[in-house]
């Protein structure tokens, strides 16, 4: 590359580089990996076509596609204009435009390999959301039934209820389920939610939505890295996944068919070292399927909310308790321990007063302990039945 | 303790050791375990009492209470009379009186600690069950849903219809669903079943399941370590739960409350060293709460019987394909590899030409290919965005 020219003023340089990003982040024919990589170095080939280099040094010189690299070139000549139309629309929706080096842009995104060159964002809390409180994401079907509306509605609440932003796609069925439930949550406890969108901003999407965007906005942020007026593609869901996944520390997937999308964020909470929750279902249910292959596959199961609250301690407070009066008497999962239960009673004390790799005879137990032998040697038998102690030749005893 | 008396005949010395160990099995008042134990080792102490060794230096030498040793020791003392009541009652219900050393009690049972002194058996297969066929439990709640009785029929129908054994309680719910299954697997597959009790075999428990028992004996048998004429007591429960545990490769854990029995099954297969596998459930179903638990604490969740077929191999033969027409469009589980799931196309030929460790360029990689180097470009964004590849300096990629 060649030195930088020296009569370019830095400040204009780096104004022209933010509208340049806002200009491809908004170009209809860039692709999202080619845009992503193009935004990271600017100055790196933004005024190289003025000096006369070639197109597919530059792409080669980037790791972009030759006509992906043509398109930006074609995109840099016109950027500001681009840029000025697309702020306007931003302004018109109430939303800000954020880059990466801005405050409000969230961390957790900036240190992406290949973070979005440009977030929009509409809402009460977007600055406050990623510094004050852990966020985490609940996605799954479209198609949810009632039993996956009630995991993400109880989920959702109990969540924001502790002080976790809930993050979700914005989509019919478990997305509308978790963002209603985090709403939803006692006013005092926050209840904040965040709605990461496949479209732009400024697009009614899902029909019927604009009253949950109304709500989410008031309490909290609609969020999108696509422009203003984008309506959504397929290929911006798993777009949009990316991002959600990013922003939160883990992923909680409630209802998902094999192979859809929510099986797509979970991959990249995989990716970055996020937890991945899954809340089992039925084997016969197709919704469950996804999250099932996703336990059998290492997803932790998850049966409460406080089980993703305890992962998030000391980052969150306490969970309100009673919170739910209506659904606690079913709701008490089993203690963590079930298979490792120790056995109740004297059984016990024998146990414990056997140190692991002690060899110890029934008689000093029962001294030790100032029990009769007989008491404990009935309760050694039982211990050895349940594969707690071991027998050892001389009548004495070790833990199994 | 004192040589052996010269004069005693050994033939007659091991059959009244063999009546002992029959009459000790039966009798009222000793525990399980006491029995166990007296059992292994009938000459230690079975002609102690009438050489006049005291009965609390021969309870500490077996390790056994004072009390149950002498319980023992007026066991001894009539065992003939007894152990002949016992075996009339047998041969009265057609069923076999099976010791330790004889060739039809399992080997998997003779292998434990403390097995069994004595099994009664009733029913068409029980020498060549053991011998010939892989055995797996289905075990669950007496109080199934219908969710659970369909979970129990399918698998016990697929693994009857594959060669496997399987194995149950004879209680209701999915036990009863699990053995019926198994009986109603193709006749020409086998469907064989076994049901270890937790009573007599003369004992007519539970109610309602005497056309059950009969079909199991025609087809496979009928097992119980308890005294013909013994009714169940909750206490039994656990004591058969463990020769479940102990008959089978595995046990398949299907609907179960918290701190059930069922849940007692999987701890001994796990003390054993057996597979525990469990299938999933809804989070607000007490009936699914053991076996999600199970699952979160390290159970194989299982979503179709060939996830325990595959286990088994090559122990089995083939599934029968197509054997639940009904149920199959549903019942098709996602693939194992759902979040480890390779990108298609050129993507995917490029991640193959990625040995792992290196590091190679953009145009090297499409020279290997015999491609474009502008395809390749556009290919490894997208793997690189997937959490596929990493971009090292000099825009070189090597796997992530």
């Amino acid at each position: 590359m060649p030195p930088r020219t020296p009569d370019v003023d830095p400040g204009t340089d780096l104004e022209r580089h933010r509208a340049l990003r806002i200009a491809l982040n908004a170009a209809p024919h860039l692709s999202r990996p080619a845009a992503y990589r193009l935004a990271l170095e600017p100055e790196r080939w933004a005024g190289a076509a003025a000096r006369g280099e070639p197109p597919d040094r530059l792409a080669a010189a980037l790791g972009v596609p030759r006509a992906q690299m043509e398109r930006a070139l074609a995109v840099a000549a016109e950027a500001e204009p681009r840029a000025a139309r697309e702020l306007a629309a931003a302004e018109q929706l109430g939303a800000a435009v954020l880059l990466r080096e801005d405050p409000g842009y969230p961390e957790a995104l900036r240190q992406l390999d290949l973070p979005p060159p440009v977030l929009y964002v509409r809402g009460a809390l977007f600055g406050a959301l990623f510094q004050t409180a852990p966020a985490v994401a609940i996605v799954g079907s479209r198609r949810a039934d009632a039993y996956g509306l009630e995991v993400a509605d109880l989920f959702a609440r109990s969540l924001a209820a502790a002080g976790v932003a809930v993050v979700s796609g914005f989509a019919y069925g478990i997305d509308a389920a978790a963002h209603r439930g985090a709403l939803a949550a006692e006013a005092s406890a926050g209840g904040v939610t965040l709605a990461v969108l496949g479209c732009g901003l400024g697009v009614d999407y899902p029909r019927g939505h604009g009253g949950l965007a109304a709500e989410i906005a008031a309490r909290g942020a609609l969020l999108t890295e696509f422009p203003c007026g984008l309506a959504p593609r397929s290929w911006h869901f798993p777009v949009r996944n990316r991002v959600i996944a990013a922003l939160t520390a883990g992923t909680l997937v409630v209802q998902a068919a094999p192979r859809s999308g929510s099986l797509v964020t979970a991959r990249h909470a995989l990716e970055l070292g996020r937890e991945v929750w899954a809340v089992p279902g039925r084997i016969f249910d197709e919704r469950s399927l996804g999250p099932n292959a996703l336990i059998r596959d290492g997803a932790t199961l998850v049966q409460h909310p406080r089980d993703i609250l305890e992962t998030l301690r000391p980052a969150i407070r306490d969970p309100q308790p009673g919170l739910f009066p209506a659904a606690a008497k079913q709701f008490t999962p089993p203690p963590a321990t079930a298979l490792a239960e120790p056995p109740p009673g004297l059984a016990a004390e024998i146990l414990a007063a056997l140190a692991p790799g002690a060899i110890r005879l029934p008689e000093e137990i029962a001294a030790g302990l100032g029990m009769p032998v007989d008491g404990v040697l009935g309760a050694l038998l039982e211990l050895e039945l349940g594969g707690w102690v071991r027998r050892h030749p001389g009548s004495a005893y070790g833990r199994a």
